[in-house]
């Protein structure tokens, strides 16, 4: 078994001998930059560990990792244009250093870039790796035009918020596991159900950040707390305190809802919604929420024949995820 | 052998079939829009004819055809976005429609859905296929990125110029005839030929393109003759005159792309440039160079050794393209 730190040391090791050169550099400067901006490489880590987990060779498994790292990335950097976010990991977005097109270009030599990675798989595995792959990237665009949809309508339910959730960000963990699997030559029922693993454990994963971003420790948390409630975001704390609120109660989030934000009373408007909340046990539902996710989750990696020193590291994995603080 | 209005026919029959429907609406629609604008199907027609000219099946090309048009669709609704462009065909494009966020992502799926199309191929042909697509794909952003670049760069020249327009408009020509070879089990090297047929042919019918913008019949053209020369477009006409003026002639062309443009004096300007482009001799050079393209493919086409009517109908579809009056 190898280390999910040691994993990432051969995910950025192999992103740099890739190195995304070319010409004309407008095009390919922004995603050297892009990739160079770091992160936990946590996807591609999960594709070598899928690929550990039924003993397959992690060689074979590198370009694939990679590949799903490229992708990730192209779809933050289109989604920066989208949000128009002026900084990503404390550094200016590529549409913010250079322009609008430039990022929307280079996002999509990287999606070119992703796909000839996902093809350097072994034969064996080509069909249904890009089945996996092609099928989890247009879901990951509905998940996207969902969270822009959600901005705008009025009403939003929780399977609704939840399966967005599952497509923008949950789908990818899923596929990356099974993409290694897959690699490995695990069989159809597994690698099943080590996708059903990493879309659970992904949709745990996005409630906790949901949940961070009210009740994180600000010291830790590394972002502003109470981001998602100044920009009135439809996360399910959200959702859940207006769909069980009534009465009073009901006006006063709206009331607080509605609160004009500045620098000076974003604070105030962070507390007022947070004490709705916590009348209602906001905290509460989603953590049962995110728990219920987070095992069944457990319940598919426990259903996988497999070896139980790469399960145990799969889990330890998963735990670490959950038990964080930012 | 089928007539290039019945495989295109053919084409369109299966991108009806294909339908792109999906949730959330919002991302589907401007799909299904974008593909229902129409055009000439040239690039999917030169799939099948690809796989005609090698005796292959044409129902195991029908999904790379339609692939590649979805590709080549998607290559252009990103482009509206970062060229601004209002119309599209006579109607809006799909960031004036709806708006850049949903063109950005839409474009992202159609992207996608490219990709799935393509892997629809006999096994012998997936990584070949997948392998040529893929680097076209990521040549075609070069070239646009290229073609912006050239908008604000101060001296392009020739050579640079031809090399764009290779990779944004040409490669992708190339790239469905070998496609569809590569889908009959043509052998690496007539594929290749095949390729640089197409091109060659790519290059010529930009290049004509170009002269057509200037030369062509206002009434038959579509557009607004002129419009290069309105815009200032550094095409190979006044990439040519540029280089070629000298003293009071270079003064006045320099004068000429100066002028303001309203409606009132456009024709003016078109006028003036077309005046001086006559006295430098631009559209026999021009001409000369969409001449030797063209040669240049007929010889490739020749070097194939592969049934003469098959080979006639390419030649006839590649003169109807160069005879053309808009």
């Amino acid at each position: 078994m190898t280390s999910p730190s040691k994993l990432q040391e051969l995910i950025n090791q192999r992103l740099q001998e890739l190195n995304f050169s070319g010409d004309p550099a407008t095009l390919y400067e922004p995603i050297r930059y892009m990739m160079a901006l770091g992160g936990k490489r946590i996807r591609p880590v999960l594709v070598l560990m899928g690929t550990e987990l039924f003993k397959g060779d992690l060689k074979q498994a590198l370009s694939a990792a990679t590949g799903i790292e490229v992708f990730h990335n192209f779809t933050l950097l289109h989604d920066d244009i989208m949000d128009n976010a002026p900084l990503r990991r404390a550094m200016p977005t590529v549409h913010a250093k250079w322009n609008s097109n430039i990022a929307i270009l280079s996002g999509d030599a990287m999606f070119v870039k992703a796909c000839q990675l996902m093809m350097d798989v072994p034969d064996h595995a080509v069909r249904k790796v890009m089945e996996v792959f092609n099928r989890t990237a247009l879901e990951v665009c509905e998940g996207q035009q969902l969270d822009m949809d959600f901005e705008t309508e009025p009403s939003v339910n929780i399977d609704r918020y939840l399966d967005m959730i599952r497509l923008k960000t949950a789908v990818l963990v899923g596929c990356s596991l099974e993409v290694g699997a897959i690699i490995a030559g695990a069989d159809d029922k597994a690698a099943q159900h080590l996708y059903d693993f990493g879309v659970n454990l992904g949709i745990a994963f996005q409630l906790q950040d949901d949940i961070l971003d009210v009740y994180g420790d600000a010291a830790k948390f590394g972002k502003q707390v109470g981001g998602d409630i100044i920009a009135n975001k439809k996360t399910l704390l959200l959702l859940y305190a207006i769909a069980s609120a009534s009465g009073d109660l009901s006006v006063e989030l709206a009331n607080s809802l509605l609160m004009p934000v500045d620098a000076a009373n974003a604070y105030q408007k962070v507390e007022a919604v947070k004490q709705i909340y916590n009348r209602l046990n906001v905290r509460e539902y989603a953590e049962t929420q995110m728990q219920s996710s987070y095992e069944l989750a457990l319940t598919h990696l426990d259903a996988i024949v497999a070896s139980q020193e790469e399960k145990t590291a799969l889990r330890e994995l998963a735990k670490s995820l959950m038990i964080r603080e930012h």
